[in-house]
């Protein structure tokens, strides 16, 4: 198979072996097993407006389900609970009220317990309606793929908010067990080489896409360069070193006004003690790694590196040209999935010369674009409340491509446009450089 | 006994058959009965900087016994925890760091059950001092008198502050099941009268008091009335219904710019519904009842309040002096204490004329008076670090006297100086009237 | 001449008969006539800080020739006041410190005269420079243009800054008399057809352009149709009285979330009185004119009345195409010139069937893009201090195109990319209509 | 004439050679001569709003006159301007609408000669109005009494109004030109011992004050001691280097608070530079001199250096018995008036042995005491608009005794109470220390 093809696919999709309801069945566990090591206090809490308690995306993802599918193709079905409609509805106005986002860490009651029984109420009706109308209803398939795609999404800020929310607790608690680190070394950055001219860019609609990766169109590159891996800590600090959070002229004006404002130093999750530096990971205080990536930085932050290290970020046409491009596979590997527990990102392996494919490109950090977050030409949202899944919040975010190492795999493919505002940092985001040839 | 006498004590007072010892205990044990019917997850939330989620007040009145007398009495023995210390330090700045007030929600770690198991031990250290000195050091019985106070007042906190966080809550959740409620006929408001002259205030200290309640002393008062009971809602609500939050003539300046920018329309906990009202109680939603004391305004309610009745709030002496003239007893009835588990507060009784006390002074709603709180003459803190108890908030305070339905009855007295900032309104505070003779 | 070509000059460019220095002479004179008619109150004050006050515009533009232009090519000349290079510099980190933006208002000295007399003084040292270097040292031709049209951004600056500020005003001054109202029959709206395909976007560098301007660029375009005038403010009122601003599927999520937060109900200058609407232009209070195309609108309201409309906002280069493309002149005429004295945007001239070319494209408000403003391929930014004239604003703003009536003629052209933060109203922004062909 | 007697009423007070008509000419005249040395520009600007600008102060004074005598005692006439009842309104609300307080710096129109205007206007109105009813209609007398009182106040708030917004400029421009500075040797601090018991306190009503002056009263005060003189700038700065700024043990809780998030580092006005201190006066900037008594402090600095000194601010009683005590004169000096035009206070005069009272009581600094700002016991406002002159101000503010070097010298008065909140500094605020006996 062709390794463009297959990125341009959800990695793992829908065939005989993975019917529709045995997908369901796999991610709605994967989610539980999430909240595993968490207490109900954990899933409680929630650090800042952008981020959500576990609990709220537990009950969340769970009422996207019962609202778009169990209340529309079940409709004489009494929901698990009057006042859920409004608690866990996110931002859909065309739903109805919605309790106010900063407020989320408010909700004690319900309690965890009953989310869990909602959770499973809402599988069991599930089940009974794929008997009944998995491969039947071309819109049912539909919208449980998308509500399959949703909770992935929740899946990764499960662990980054509450990463967030842990990292508050002077105690610095981990949410998992300190693992044992495998530190390779890292050869210095390459560039490869891109002729561009007119490349084909978004999703062809052959799987599952969210609709901000369509229409598929054409578009005009120019010869550009692409780093072959991401920016590592040991680089990033270099910059930190050289003065780069004290001058102004390596940064955007909006975000030498943050640096100020928020007196940042460093990115987010960063300590230095004494000489040192230290990392808050999931897994508790780590030394910092040279060799690995850097991640949890702003745009702000990417681009002033950028511009320090005499390069600029990539356009995502670019990234996506490149992701399409992979000669050697997708570079997907158990080093750097959710799934493999590592919850960080890792170094780079050391590949022979001579490197024809970027690395680092899926499952690492998110690495962001230069491109502000719009829609593409011929763009429509869908009718209806799941037309605001993505529209609406095409104003002031930039795109971000690739996925992070806390991504479920099979979210992961190469016309995915996630987005931020430039100034987020909570998540697992990182720099990969460009230049025009 | 002479009620006057009575009152300028502690009304459960240390007697031979309440050693130190017992009071401790059925005092911590009072306290965990407070936090029973909450789950975990009630206990970690935090609303609002002013309020604290339970679970902290469950430890930081445990931290308060450790740091003043066990590691001062015991300084060998090992702290619980070594980062207790700043995690539960509320606001003493001789003890070292602490936890940033308005982050407290954010402490998922420890868990709820760390904390009981952290009272367990302290109050095992306890008993242990308890043996060896109480009656002996009358430093040891004097720290141990203001950690039972100490934690008196966080009892109340826990009530005022779960209710506020409840309240946010869109279910409107209880806290405890609906009580029986007993409306009786309230007569209409009458007027004590007070010749003034040379009077004593301050507390004689010859039971526990707080040190802002020193040194007792005399001062000149005109002839003044007093109300001889609270405002009521019903009495409240004509205040309301004359577009009392709609002039500003009856505002302090300071008070109007408050109604306007919080747009204040009712005390807090009124909720509007159609042409009724309802109040969030503990309890629940209830019906407003026109003959229960108002609570939950401000300062500056109770000022405008006083205003529009022709009248004024009593000067802190004025009340005192009347609170220690009492004729036919404290006015404390089994109605009004948190000890019968009303958790609001109810009419008052009628009583047959001629009415020669006022009713309803101790254990209903704290009444606001028009005293801004400051140091009375001759007043010095302690040395060492309880002296940040009360002094250093002496300022843009006022003073409320009387104690409300969730103040335990023991921590009521004549001479007690309450103290919250003129907009605060998640306390039961009510209104009583004066006026110049 | 190719009106195309005209279109991506400047509009009254260098040639013999206007020289250098004479457009200098005659730029520079503009200048103190747009500042005639206040007095130096009115041009102390400062009415937010986005605005500046209108001294600060005239000392700042002097300061642009005295720092980058006489300080290098006369550096034995002292400055006219040592202070003035940090007072006036605007956000030139390379040039040094700087006067907070937000406090420019507070300099009431040194006084207007001050500046008068700076002014003059500049102006002197500039036509002695003139003499010796125009048309000798190409840099020092290049830093009189980028200093020229600078000044020309002030000058519309100049309007747009003072009407704000004097529309704050509660008497609601007039900058200017009113004038004579010329309202014309305005015809139903209709579409312009664009083929689309490889179109040139971008300045070719034939004369003078702003760094953002370039490189000049092939892009893909799919078919489109462009409105054939700008929306009206009638039109517009059918948004409002069709509940556009009470409707969150309208917005985007910030629009929404800023229409909340400020209350917006309609343009800003707009104010109900009665059943009728006033406008606050430059030459006082008048009422709305259904016939004017709406002004004063930022990009969330531009935006949402296009998705009312069933339409959307042009794309940068779709807008750019058009305007190359217009075969019947540039459509700028003397009714929509600063140079007329106008001051406010007027009808669209009625134009017999059938229309092959856009009206209101340059001249009348600028036109909100849906392209968040962004590099072109290939820019790099100036070396030196001028390299921060555009380069580090390309962040959260979007691009709009076609200057408005108080935009100088001479600085219009068909490659120009203003931009301003989404939330910007204080330009005469305005709104054309896009839809996929 | 007894001093104390001369202390409770005015300092010049109105008498045969001084008719109320002729108090008014010199008074308006010496408004005028304040505003002389000030542009058009310098009267335009407001640097906080609770600052107002010069011009504002012109018109309020004047508007005070029109609104409460002329248009009451001469029904028939037309005011001035319509728009200015609303325009230069402060904060009456019983006289309507009024210009919000934050925004007075942006009326650039009425120009200010339009002002000096408004002011001949009613001062030829107010001449009419003498020559009828002054000594007729008590009423009358009483208004004009009060307005100038009224406008003497804003003489003062005149001068620390534009130093405020006047030390924001880089330049930091000069009200006035420097004067000879005459620093005398200041002796070490006594205490002057006072034996309390019951005094009389407010003003006894025998000629003008303000409604928050009486009623008249008695009290009991402790004995106390009371600093011979003030804090001197060399003292303040010794709390300095002793680190009071970094010990929040000194604080109050909101005065630490403010330190923190202010970043106070020293009194306002205070410059460092090198290692020596600057001082922003009237006259520009001045090197600190170590024996000029301190001003510029907050209430939250007075009070934590007064614990750093092991002592207490004054109560505002003791601080009235004390003025009222005066052996030796009432201590004002033509050293400390405003009338001659020092503009900041100076050293005291070293006085011979035994001291037996206090020097620098009137016309230095205002004296921060420990009082909150309340009502005086049996207070009532007057009735109507002027009802708001005072009282609803008593809420969170700090009373201040004595007058400062900017204060009329006939404004001054023992029995004066001026009120500030905590946070206050740009008054001409200092520090006298008291003690218990």
């Amino acid at each position: 198979m062709d390794p463009a093809c297959l990125l341009t696919h959800p990695m793992t999709h829908p065939d005989t072996t993975h019917t529709l309801a045995a997908r369901y069945e796999q991610l709605r566990q994967q989610t539980r097993a999430l909240a595993e090591p968490l207490s109900a206090e954990d899933c409680q809490i929630q650090s800042m407006p952008d981020c959500s308690p576990v609990k709220w995306h537990l009950a969340h993802t769970t009422w996207f389900f019962e609202t778009f599918i169990l209340s529309r193709f079940q409709p004489d079905r009494a929901p698990f609970h009057p006042d859920y409609r409004m608690l866990f509805n996110s931002y859909y106005n065309a739903i109805g009220a919605r309790h106010p986002r900063p407020q989320r860490g408010m909700l004690s009651r319900p309690p965890l317990d009953d989310i869990w029984r909602y959770r499973d109420a809402t599988d069991d009706a599930m089940r009974a309606l794929f008997d009944r109308m998995a491969g039947v209803d071309a819109a049912f398939d539909q919208l449980v793929e998308l509500g399959l795609n949703h909770e992935q999404q929740h899946q990764e800020l499960i662990l980054t908010d509450i990463k967030h929310a842990l990292s508050l607790n002077p105690l610095r608690p981990a949410y998992a067990p300190l693992a044992q680190g495998s530190s390779s070394t890292v050869t210095p950055p390459g560039w490869i080489q891109y002729e561009g001219g007119r490349v084909r860019i978004g999703h062809e609609q052959t799987g599952f896409s969210f609709d901000n990766e369509s229409p598929a169109h054409d578009m005009l590159l120019r010869p550009f360069h692409l780093a072959d891996r991401l920016v590592t800590q040991g680089e990033y600090l270099a910059f930190i070193l050289d003065g780069g959070y004290q001058r102004a002229d390596l940064w955007l004006s909006l975000g030498w006004d943050r640096v100020c404002a928020e007196q940042w130093q460093a990115p987010l999750y960063w300590e230095e003690q004494g000489n040192d530096w230290q990392i808050y990971t999931l897994r508790g205080m780590q030394a910092l790694d040279p060799q690995a990536p850097v991640a949890h930085v702003s745009y702000y932050e990417a681009d002033a590196y950028a511009r320090w290290a005499r390069a600029r970020l990539p356009r995502e046409a670019e990234w996506e040209h490149a992701a399409r491009q992979m000669r050697t596979g997708s570079g997907l590997t158990t080093a750097n999935l959710l799934e493999n527990g590592q919850l960080h990102p890792v170094a780079a392996v050391s590949r022979p010369a001579p490197v024809t494919d970027p690395a680092q490109m899926f499952g690492d950090t998110w690495e962001w674009t230069c491109s502000a977050y719009d829609a593409y030409p011929g763009y429509a949202p869908p009718a209806g409340a799941v037309g605001e899944y993505n529209g609406k919040f095409m104003c002031n975010q930039y795109v971000l491509r690739g996925g992070s190492c806390v991504t479920p795999a099979s979210h992961i493919r190469a016309t995915y446009r996630n987005f931020f505002p430039p100034e987020a940092r909570w998540q697992f985001s990182g720099i990969r450089l460009a230049r025009d040839a």
